[in-house]
């Protein structure tokens, strides 16, 4: 039986271009069977040959410069898995221009610099596929794309960085601080030397712009999200969360609230009952709750050299199909005009836990919960500490669902008072 | 600009139906913009027109013969929506013979008759898809067909019947008999007047030779699975298990063992620490462990109108870009030729639960563990009941990993022991 083939270059044999390489070869037959195409490995650009070829690429396919596919009329679909913002970018623009379809894991990318990328794709009408973006081997693109596309979206709560998962899971199970757990994660190779990309939160900002993007209709700069990471996360916190039935996360948070849509990378407290506080470790989990399926939950691996590749090829195989079958089928591209405008973070509505560190002197909860109450912030929950940090004093609050622009006044208000020794700490809680 | 029209007939406006013609009204103009084809609902087969109008459908497009839609050339799709295996089976075969692409959500009909459906739709090579057939609104089939394609399963598991996972949640938390948690659950609706289908298992069994069909390429006849329900969970069991850090879950398992495969519905122990565990009420999940992926788990409603829908639009979406723009891309059917043959459960090798209910008299723990030493089985741990059962004991034991058929030679040999008050309680643990 005539098969029809699809021609895929890989650009880059590093961890996940060296898992697609080794991938696509083993499975060969069986994606055959499964999408009724041929995907051929054609081409592998990549200055380290060894790699290419410990991947079992054959010699004969390798080539030490990217336009040697990009600019290949050969090659159908260009996979980009060298990673970072510069060369990368290159390499995806000068595919797209000569109108092969792309294959990307690179969320930096893609979140930072895609705009006139997808702008590219669509004038070229290719495919610019990216699912292994985000969430790694989570088929999460696809379940939005297609799955779930009947629905609007009332949230969107995202665990999607591995090292920071792992970090709290650590924090919260070990009872261990911060510092002491990164250094860990760095010895076992779960966190970079240079951490600051995971644990300050860009990473996971740079996922919940594809993922919102996709949801919501609505492409939001990368940089005018707002981004917190674990490193401000104290040991305390996760302990008196733990007591009140809390789990701390890193979350990617989308809200739509009218026209308008809340993006925010922060750590907040989950009830222990939700599906996302029971994600450990490095895994990652998308939640997404649709006006007509309700709540969807994906669990995964959101990182590593086989559940990218896993993604990757799925992407390949759809882009395949679609060449081979379809090519006038449109493909994603971000709306031009966003369906929601970006709101600002002190309009934001959640319950929210406090911490304040206080010189332990009488009248100071009174003036704590008067400066909440002056600022409409009603109080669910005191707790003064059990673990007085020096001679001074812990007090918790946990609120009413609340303002984060009042809180916010609150906090100024509390901060500027003799008795504070610290600046209050603010974690929101996620329903 | 002008868009592919793809006309949709919809045959039966019950729950599920109603849900679906209210949801393709309702986002007509969002699915366009996402799918890039216009999706009119052109009909709708149903006796009682009045739930049709209620749903939406306006009264000239309503009819009272299945043949109507089945029949018409201007249909492109049709969705059975009507359930059972009668009726709705006449339906499928005549949209497959006239041509028409089939959406439906029939596990029932695709589990029991399914063959010969599937090789009329591979021959007149039109799409069958049935994405509402299993997992509700969990986009579970697009994951295994799509996303995690180039993947081998080491295992399946699934949480696939709501009443099930409600009632054993019911019994955990609140401590209730099953027959109090099943009377409770029909008083709510969540079961049915003869709930045999669900407690019986044979819902789950039905699910679980679909999603097995895709998973494996191996299309089982559900006849041949080995099928328990939950009507004989005891809350002892339940309770000793929570004592032991297991939680007791009904589940569809799958999985291989070379060239053979293990299908079975039966109420199994859970690690508390395994995401299933952790999965209450009536949601539903599905638990795939990729040899390249790994664990991927999705999360979600599995039943009810809306949830339902969801899943039937995603199917006649993607059904209308196929069919607007490659009707020559072939869709999934079953091979004819499964890859994996069904192995017998005596051959299953697993840690198990084992409940013993005896006379409390001396000796006896040395002749059950004797007997299960005898069998080539050997005891994690063992455990005399704190609750006797009138002047009996209870002896739980946790066994290493066994062969199934050496438990149950064993347990034969127990039995038939003059001091056994009841036949032995058998509990797979899975991990």
């Amino acid at each position: 039986m005539s098969c029809k083939v699809i021609k895929v270059g890989v650009v880059g044999a590093g961890t996940v271009g060296s898992g697609t390489i080794e991938t696509l070869i083993k499975r060969a037959d069986i994606l055959k069977k499964r999408c009724g195409v041929r995907i051929e490995l054609a081409a592998v650009a990549e200055l380290d040959a060894a790699k290419a070829i410990a991947a079992g690429a054959s010699k004969d396919i390798i080539v030490d410069d990217y336009k040697k596919v990009t600019e290949n009329p050969e090659i159908d679909i260009v996979a980009e898995l060298i990673g970072g913002t510069g060369l990368a970018g290159a390499i995806v623009e000068s595919a797209l221009s000569n109108g092969k379809a792309v294959v990307t894991a690179n969320k930096a990318l893609l979140s930072e610099k895609g705009r006139p990328l997808f702008a590219l794709a669509r004038e070229k009408k290719v495919p610019l596929a990216f699912e292994a973006a985000v969430g790694g081997g989570i088929p999460c693109m696809l379940s939005i794309r297609e799955g779930l596309n009947c629905n609007s979206y009332q949230s969107l709560l995202g665990i999607l960085n591995g090292t920071c998962n792992y970090i709290l899971t650590q924090m919260t199970q070990k009872g261990v601080a911060y510092e002491t757990c990164l250094k860990e994660a760095q010895e076992l190779g779960f966190a970079e030397a240079d951490p600051t990309t995971d644990v300050g939160g860009f990473d996971t900002g740079h996922k919940l712009a594809l993922l919102s993007a996709l949801a919501f209709d609505s492409w939001v700069d990368f940089d005018k999200m707002h981004i917190e990471g674990i490193d401000k996360v104290d040991l305390d916190d996760v302990k008196f969360a733990e007591k009140l039935g809390y789990t701390i996360k890193l979350l990617a948070v989308a809200r739509p609230d009218g026209d308008g849509l809340f993006l925010s990378v922060h750590p907040a407290l989950l009830p222990n009952s939700h599906t996302l506080a029971g994600i450990h470790g490095s895994l990652n989990a998308v939640s997404l709750f649709g006006d007509i399926v309700q709540e969807s939950v994906l669990v995964g691996r959101g990182a590593g050299k086989f559940p990218t590749a896993s993604a990757v090829i799925a992407d390949i195989t759809q882009v395949a199909r679609m060449l081979a079958f379809s090519p006038e089928m449109p493909s994603w591209t971000p709306e031009p005009e966003p369906v929601y405008k970006l709101l600002p973070m002190s309009d934001y509505t959640s319950r929210y836990y406090l911490r304040f560190v206080v010189e332990d002197e009488t009248g100071v909860l009174a003036k704590i919960t008067g400066a909440l109450g002056d600022n409409n912030v009603s109080i669910a929950s005191v707790n003064q500490g059990e673990n007085p940090i020096g001679k001074n004093a812990a007090i918790m609050v946990i609120t009413h669902k609340a303002k984060e622009g009042d809180i916010q006044k609150a906090l100024s208000a509390i901060g500027g008072m003799s008795f504070t020794r610290q600046a209050p700490v603010l974690l929101r809680i996620e329903e």
